[in-house]
């Protein structure tokens, strides 16, 4: 039986917002790259916020979209991958290892959105154990990974069944002795029930959307949704944080979009963690500044810093 | 008697624009600081723009303003030095290392120029010693400085005679290695001459500023301005670029508002590299790509790369 980690570094508290810096720092250096990674870290960033998907042999590996993205993915040759790129669950470790991740594709929408991001060349995704080794290195031993497992249950072949997917990223985390600073986020609820068998000494982090703007295909909150492992919200007063209560978790992570000051009232009423994503634009950061959240996930980690210290309010 | 190092890294060609990387990368970390230096050197920026002044002891140091800036320094107690700030060179290396210029503060319209800087804490002015170490480390040979020595003939009290600031940055750039990959600029050029005379190898960069609303306290250029050595711009037909090659110029680096196409193109016909500071609009990099200067110095290394992979250009 392991002890459940103290929560403290992943809490706000008065004068204190936590920064979660997304994919690393995506807007400044390539998203989920070792690269970004080390930027981030460099930047006073204590929760790096990563994505994780599985190659073929079922090893974790650090990335975000089920198909390597034409916009960010060049081939060995250095051209730019075809649509619609390949599933990474197809590739072996050995030729997802000969993509190269560091840089975006001038033209693409997807460039357009990070115009200061830098473009960097032989950067390839990283496996889980890479980051891991990273966050085990000498200096960084308060950093916490949140780990988001990107398992969907309208796409089985995007990844090995949930049980499997757990028990991998379980053993590289043991592996580097980060059990104990690792929070685990999924919008895949099933993925989180799985933790909770087979670790419950790790934490879990309940991500939601209601309005299908962002991450997920559809918005994966809403009864009968196959997101939310039979769970229901209306067994629960129509109250999401109840509801993620009552599931066993100790965080929930809103789209910020989502937030209201009640449900954020009645989340920390239950003592559950509260981190919004991903928030960039100053006024929004402000906004959840001024709400009160346990965490902010942002693309610019040195925006939110300024935010705060702004406020006289801190990171840490 | 030492070979000149070829300047090709420094020049443009077809679809090249050097990026130098301003400060390290101020847009996004803080200034002439070596995690700074470190950042910009992982966004692939393979030429590094730095500051340099002298201590008591005469050592060189890398930072930019005369007294440390009431709007970027803390003192070891952690609060903010009150203006205006000690002078560097009344400071020994052991005073000035007590402070931290790792984050801007709060409220300062220097902070609110740039909102995406990182804040650090513990972060020391670095000497000298310390980037040129850096730059000798395996992996970086390819990596050159410009090294500005902010002298002025106006101040001879901001730092020792130009012949023993000039020898005493020869000394560091010897010791490490780098009188091969280094590029000095100065708005004093009566340093760049003592330069000439103590290394001609070395090349040497004027820099110049016509409207006066940037770095200089008044515009460096007009006859018998106390900046120029002596020169004359009459004596060359009011040409810059002339002048500047007739006093053995390797480079010029005006302010980017200054340049016109012709004066580039006569620059050009003279064998000078020119650079202009500091470019940090999408507008006015895409204004400047389109003249086809040779490099940019710019506080955003991604934004820049981005706007040259816009136009099917790179860096290197």
């Amino acid at each position: 039986m392991t002890a459940a980690p103290d929560l403290e570094p992943l809490r706000g508290r008065p004068g204190v917002i936590r920064l979660h810096g997304h994919r690393g720092a995506r807007g400044l250096m390539p998203e989920n790259t070792l690269p970004g990674f080390a930027f981030a870290l460099a930047c006073g960033v204590e929760i790096l916020e990563c994505d994780v998907l599985f190659s073929r042999e079922g090893t974790p590996v650090v990335t975000h979209n089920p198909r390597l993205s034409p916009d960010m993915t060049r081939d060995a040759e250095g051209g730019w991958v075809a649509a619609p790129g390949p599933l990474v669950r197809a590739l072996s470790l050995e030729e997802l290892r000969r993509f190269d991740a560091g840089g975006l594709r001038s033209g693409s929408a997807y460039a357009a959105r990070w115009p200061d991001q830098a473009f960097l060349s032989g950067v390839p995704v990283p496996c889980l154990d890479e980051l891991a080794a990273l966050l085990a290195r000498p200096g960084h031993g308060r950093v916490w990974l949140n780990l988001e497992i990107k398992s969907s249950p309208l796409h089985p072949e995007h990844g090995p069944p949930p049980p499997e997917q757990v028990a991998a990223v379980l053993a590289v985390l043991d592996d580097y002795g980060l059990a104990g600073r690792t929070l685990v986020q999924s919008f895949d609820w099933r993925v989180l029930a799985e933790l909770r068998r087979q670790r419950p000494s790790i934490p879990r982090s309940f991500l939601s959307e209601l309005s299908g703007e962002g991450a997920t295909p559809e918005a994966n909150i809403h009864d009968g949704s196959p997101w939310m492992a039979g769970l229901s919200l209306a067994a629960h007063g129509g109250s999401l944080p109840a509801l993620v209560a009552a599931a066993g978790g100790q965080a929930w992570s809103p789209h910020f979009g989502d937030l209201t000051a009640e449900d954020l009232a009645r989340a920390r009423a239950l003592g559950l963690i509260v981190n919004v994503w991903t928030v960039n634009r100053p006024q929004d950061i402000d906004r959840m500044i001024a709400l009160g959240v346990d965490g902010i996930i942002t693309d610019f980690p040195g925006r939110v810093q300024h935010r705060l210290k702004a406020q006289g309010m801190s990171w840490r």
